[in-house]
């Protein structure tokens, strides 16, 4: 097995324990790749059956609207990954995924990972919980972007991600909160000088 | 069996097969309700572990911020119902889910879920097709609110939910849209008036 391959295994154990039969698949069936900042894992027109375990670094999923970059995620460590707008479905969809930093991630296909949830007993378990789990990421980031206050919205991107906004551009937070650039660095300065 | 309880398992037959078993169990343990406008089928400190299918009518899901209702989800006929922000997990949140119309729907206990889960092969597929889709679902909640332009905004919430604006009081598509009431009705009257 390869060295960072574990992290994985290591991850969906850490859900639900798999056998070791399942373990063995997923490492064989699975890769590493290490990607630069600024490189594309997903883009419309690229192949989007497969899905990423990232490992180190920070991602954006982001999508176009009138020539504008809209971000609508943004994952670090420990996340799966893959797009989102057209998850289990064979259409293409509009999405980027692009790293906002060097990245090691570890992909499957979504062929193998289908062969494992029908044959696996653990994977749907596994699997249930996972898409829980991006359900509820995917509300709470519904109702950070409606919150009407900047101000509000800036303190609870801060709470549920500590450390995340010192380690991206800051166009991308500000994109992700839905509001202008020049309000999120205001923001942030009068945060600083009050702490 | 109830004569609206087969809309229930005629909606998940639709996504994958049920064996007469799987569907016999599932109308066995679920029931009919129906509420009235306005009614709560959630709101913290109600019994969460419960799943719905919206046979009739209009719901929406919101949480208070400082006092305000912030409205994060709208959902009409043949959609699975819960509180979303902590679907899979024991523990409250501050979710409501309140009926905008009289509502017609079939409940059925989480309990019952897992036990389906666990003893009846066809409804792990269908849990994660159900839950994929409304991960989806989610990911345009979030997308749509971050549209910068609220005429932007306006239409497609039009395109994606054709009728819904004229089915439940303006300020909670305005509130889901993260718009100012003023604003979503000056963008409707504008619309109306050159259509």
């Amino acid at each position: 097995m390869s060295s960072s391959k574990h992290h994985l295994t290591e991850f969906l154990n850490s859900l639900y324990p798999l056998s070791s039969k399942t373990e063995e698949l997923i490492s064989q069936h699975s890769y590493t790749i290490t990607l630069k900042k600024g490189a594309f894992l997903f883009k419309p027109g690229m192949d989007h059956r497969t899905l990423y375990f990232l490992v180190k670094g920070v991602v954006r999923g982001y999508r176009k609207f009138k020539g504008e970059e809209i971000t609508t995620w943004l994952n670090e460590e420990q996340e799966m990954i893959t797009s989102i707008s057209n998850i289990g479905l064979e259409q293409e969809c509009d999405e980027y995924i692009q790293t906002l930093t060097e990245c090691e991630l570890i992909g499957i296909a979504a062929d193998m990972v289908e062969f494992l949830f029908a044959n696996c007993p653990e994977i749907p378990v596994i699997t249930k919980l996972l898409l829980e789990d991006n359900y509820r990421g995917a509300e709470e980031r519904a109702f950070i972007s409606r919150i009407p206050s900047a101000e509000d919205k800036f303190f609870r991107f801060v709470e549920k991600h500590p450390g995340l906004i010192n380690r991206i551009p800051l166009k991308y937070s500000a994109s992700y909160l839905g509001m202008r650039l020049e309000t999120l660095c205001r923001i942030r300065s009068k945060r600083i000088l009050t702490t």
